[in-house]
């Protein structure tokens, strides 16, 4: 046993207690911090394309995890709301949110049991690739109140889907055969740049579909990295996107935005510098996770751009400085990261704090973090 | 503003309502399961290397982040805890601990707010490799309780520290005048292998310390991969290493255990096979992190060792098949998963669940995930 304190115990008061109006400086590091405008030109922008072409928009929640945020989407223009588990959808439902796209092949006694009560709550769509979870389905759910499916298609993404229209019609006619399921749609999770092929693979299946008698309602496209080619897929009837909320270091890369247009920051402090070309900062893999998305280093430091952030620690991150022509950190200096992807910092932190011109506005949980169920 | 829900609010039942003595195969996927038996070996084995090398021990609680088991780790043996953050050490201080080093460079208002509280509470030491921090903690401390202080040397792990015995000197030396402050020793985070440079490194400055009539009662050395080559650092005095007592890939590669001996396992299971040598499962980079640690795919399928998890989203995993020899997995199939790096897929998750010949005992909160400052 581990010897006794030496003053009776006492948990000690929280950490970030912020005060809006404050600077984001006043924070403690690392932390995250998004700009609320910044936040809300990307909403807009993003929204007013997906009007323009005339396709439904459905933000994908893991991007921020956030119900405040989600409802900020509808209230631009969002049909509804995509989430990847049932825990999340189950926190969005209890936020009030209607229409729920769960894209993912769900199994297992407790999921299921959780997805049928959800389904007597929400307008719950979910999706299926094989018959196992197809027939998995039918089995949990019950003809007075049938689960809404979609039929999902590898139309380049090379995750999950059927690999031609002969069997995502085949899939339908079996979702189709079950009264406990409605048939409601293709989805698929495309690669970037391949709307050509993913046009022909769904446009394909539709004329199968359409012959075979069964109504496909939905048609649902994907991702931020080349939302803006979405109208080159026009079989596709309903977009879904995350990470174009805040922007990231890949989507910089993808010619998406613009650094200016990255909402979220990372806040770190320098907290060593060891030698004239390596400085060391309060933010490791904790803070930013080890997600390259193909680039060589861990993000972009903005004060210092020719800085390498090389190797991560948990709770040490190593920068490179012997690019950097000009100043370079001193210790306790604080600089602002945008990370190589979003989507997995907001998994990381329990709060977030939104600002505007830096200054703090609000301190708002990040509700749907951690659920992988 | 979204539709409201058909049905009023009602928050769903929490996922993972565990019945102790039921077989891990019941729980939902992705879920970390830890073998209680090899981790009590894998504490008991490395306690009794170091009683033996005669070096005390200081178990790094970040792979754990929970305080039944640093617990165990004392009762074993161990002469206290290593903390990461300030917020990490305050959980451990509620608990009950009273020995608990921070190896990190603390700074900035609001940190050092909370550690002149919990030096009321416990037995302390920071470490620091910079007159920048050594003066910020004078600052923020008093004569009436000064703070213990070691300073951190780069022995070849290239992190922090400093880089000669003659800066060591320097910053004990300014540690000293500091009333404030009480110089408690020398601390490195080494590079595995290394052993003969930072013997000449340690001992070096030793001889200095002692010239200049300086105590220094404590040498803290660490880290996993290298832990059975303690002995050749004779100038150390303690000890810290974390990963020994889960164990993982990285561990196995390093020739510091084998795969039996490794004590967490993530379950997760095969939800799609879009193609013959593509299977995807229902873990990602939220369930065990983007860490590669040198290797080419993310974990170790312990039934299908010749597969390789290619890629990783968030909720998915995509499995390449194509080198697999017999059978292959199907979709619906649970698969235990050993990850790369131990240490940060237990940050991600709010529970881990222990058990005994795969049969469930406990669900434990892991009470210090998620504390970055």
């Amino acid at each position: 046993m581990p010897s006794q304190t030496t003053t009776p115990l006492q948990t000690a008061m929280p950490f970030q207690t912020i005060e809006p109006g404050s600077p984001i400086t006043s924070l403690s590091t690392p932390i995250v911090v998004i700009d609320e405008d910044i936040m809300a030109q990307n909403i807009a922008r993003v929204q007013a394309y997906m009007d323009k072409v005339d396709l439904a928009f459905r933000p994908h929640i893991k991007t921020h995890k956030i119900p405040a945020i989600a409802r900020a989407q509808i209230e631009a223009g969002a049909k509804g709301i995509n989430c990847q588990k049932v825990s999340e959808a189950e926190i969005f439902a209890d936020a009030g949110f209607d229409d729920i796209l769960i894209t993912f092949n769900i199994m297992g006694a407790e999921k299921l049991a959780h997805l049928v009560a959800l389904n007597r709550r929400v307008n719950l769509k979910v999706t299926a690739d094989s018959a196992f979870t197809i027939n998995g389905l039918a089995q949990a759910f019950s003809r007075d109140r049938p689960l809404n499916v979609q039929v999902e298609c590898d139309t380049g993404g090379e995750r999950c889907g059927v690999q031609t229209p002969e069997q995502a019609l085949k899939l339908a006619k079996l979702v189709v055969s079950h009264p406990e399921l409605k048939f409601v749609g293709l989805m698929t999770y495309p690669a970037p740049g391949e709307e050509k092929n993913a046009e022909a693979f769904l446009s394909a299946s539709l004329a199968l579909l359409d012959k075979a008698d069964i109504a496909c309602p939905c048609v649902s496209y994907g991702g931020s990295p080349s939302l803006f080619s979405a109208h080159l897929v026009p079989s596709a009837t309903e977009y879904r996107a995350g990470t174009y909320l805040y922007n990231d270091r890949s989507l910089i890369r993808a010619g998406h935005c613009k650094q200016n247009d990255c909402a979220m920051h990372i806040l770190a402090t320098i907290v060593a510098r060891p030698t004239p070309d390596r400085a060391i900062m309060d933010a490791g893999s904790k803070a930013l996770t080890s997600d390259l998305l193909g680039f060589a280093d861990h993000g972009l430091i903005i004060e210092y751009p020719d800085a390498s952030i090389t190797e991560f620690s948990e709770e040490h991150g190593t920068i490179d400085l012997s690019n950097c022509i000009g100043p370079r950190p001193e210790i306790g200096d604080m600089v602002r990261i945008i990370p190589n992807h979003t989507c997995v910092v907001s998994n990381l932190f329990d709060h977030v704090i939104f600002h505007k011109n830096n200054l703090i506005t609000k301190k708002v949980e990040v509700a749907a973090r951690g659920l992988v169920w």
